[in-house]
């Protein structure tokens, strides 16, 4: 049996190999910012999101689902889109001003800083256009499962979601930030893409109501959980360890978890929130839910929060 | 009987309650991004778009398409909240750089860069999010008709739509284009908007595919007389006559559909494009169409092409 390192990076490069085949081909006139796009989603990253929409979906479709899964994978592409468009406009001179990512430049610093706007601008407005796509050429899956994940990508990541989340995060950047705050900027700008993850995988798969918000809670906790730990190894790794420097919080002057609550406090949150997730994915039962879905799914949820870097 | 001119008033002042209607309330810990939106929504401006849809949707909705009448009222909002984003960050430092826009501070200068950028990228968002809302809300209505209009508005608005112009525009700024480039920026940048909008009507409303392509080329005809005939006006008008400084574009130096053309030419092809769309419009006939909806989309291709200001 492979082990589940194995296991996540084959899923990750099959989610790369969809992502990359739903961008749209480089040519015409417009050729720079097509390029810019490619440029900026293979740039990688670990195709979290992508990953848990396809095995939230997998959990909850049973065999007749096949018709859903192209779609599915233009789910995939579009949330990884929407994710890489926050980066963009996230690395900008006029927001966190960052060269570089993942040691490659960033868009608006190989391509300047118009087309870093327009690049993100146009990889937000390509997520959609390529659900639309994906339901045009499968006129057999559901319009309302696909108008329903649609939704649910639009606000987890927009002024409710993520987007909402960077306007407080940019807002306090320099000031301290009392506990309402943070708590809204890791629920939303960290835990509501991954909420609409499971949720979206949840909704094609066929899950009702019921199930989808249950596990869009546990994407949330997972969401706040991987960020605490983030200050934690923030304040506790190594340089060589975590791959980047550490401390950067407290030299940036940085309100965290930590910071507010102390790193005894701060890990046995991090344990009761991957706690609680563990055991509402455990809830999930019956014949109709995938198993091995559901396994995936906990082990990511417990790589996700008790790694080291 | 009202004059057309008081008619289009009218019915832009009906587009912008309903506009404005579909924004999210201004509150909760991202109240200034929120607040922002509405400050760029509702500096006004001719609510051509929206017309344009809820028009090409009342020529060929019949009496039974009562139910598809609030989504179609939230595509009118999501298609100006698209056409807002795009203003917002053409008005970016990065960008054209203006400070005003209508005679009011643009959104950049009023909230700071980085909101600037955020409220362009909310506002693009929340016209899906409203879109799913507005489905969610009307189960009745038609979920294959949303989806392809919402993928119509994807595309009109990505990168072979208004933002593949924007960018081959931003692109070629200082330089000379040649014809091809001039055309395809028309097309896009001016003509794929008023396109979209005429066709997600006619989608909403039950047209057929033949009928809403047909729709489609008469709005981008318009779009590009439209933009010709700006050309020329800026050319021949006085400051008096126009409301805003003329010969802009001699000074910038900018490549015109005049200054490849000359001004004769250019004459002509206003006339020959509204001329086609005219005979496009009249095209439609038999018992389905309203006939008062047509009319009121021939006066307004009227108005926009042959207006002195």
């Amino acid at each position: 049996m492979m082990d589940f390192t194995e296991e996540l990076s084959q899923t990750a490069k099959e989610a790369d190999q969809v992502i990359l085949g739903k961008l749209p081909a480089i040519s015409g006139l417009q050729k720079s910012v097509l390029e810019a796009m490619d440029y900026a989603v293979a740039a990688g990253g670990k195709r979290i999101r992508p990953v848990m929409i396809r095995k939230a979906y997998e959990m909850f479709a049973g065999e007749e689902m096949r018709s859903m899964r192209p779609v599915m994978e233009s789910f995939m592409a579009a949330m990884e889109m929407i994710h890489t468009f926050s980066l963009c406009h996230d690395d900008l001179p006029c927001m966190d001003n960052d060269r570089y990512r993942r040691g490659r430049e960033a868009v608006w610093y190989r391509y300047g800083e118009d087309m870093g706007t327009l690049t993100g601008d146009a990889l937000a407005l390509y997520a959609f256009e390529c659900i639309g796509k994906a339901y045009k050429s499968s006129p057999e899956a559901s319009g309302e499962r696909v108008l329903r994940a649609m939704h649910i990508l639009a606000e987890t990541s927009g002024v409710n979601g993520m987007l909402g989340g960077q306007v407080v995060d940019v807002e306090m950047t320099g000031g301290r930030l009392n506990e309402e705050q943070l708590s809204f900027i890791y629920r939303l700008k960290t835990g509501a893409l991954l909420k609409g993850s499971l949720m979206i995988g949840a909704v094609l798969g066929g899950a009702d109501d019921a199930a989808v918000s249950r596990i869009g809670e546990i994407g949330e906790k997972i969401g706040v959980a991987f960020q605490i730990q983030d200050d934690i190894l923030d304040e506790t790794s190594t340089d060589e360890e975590l791959g980047k420097p550490v401390h950067s919080d407290a030299l940036n002057q940085k309100t965290t978890y930590v910071t507010i609550h102390g790193l005894e406090a701060s890990r046995a949150e991090v344990v009761r929130l991957s706690r609680e997730a563990m055991e509402a994915l455990e809830g999930f039962d019956g014949e109709e839910i995938n198993g091995e879905a559901r396994e995936f799914l906990k082990k990511l949820t417990e790589m996700l929060i008790h790694r080291r870097k």
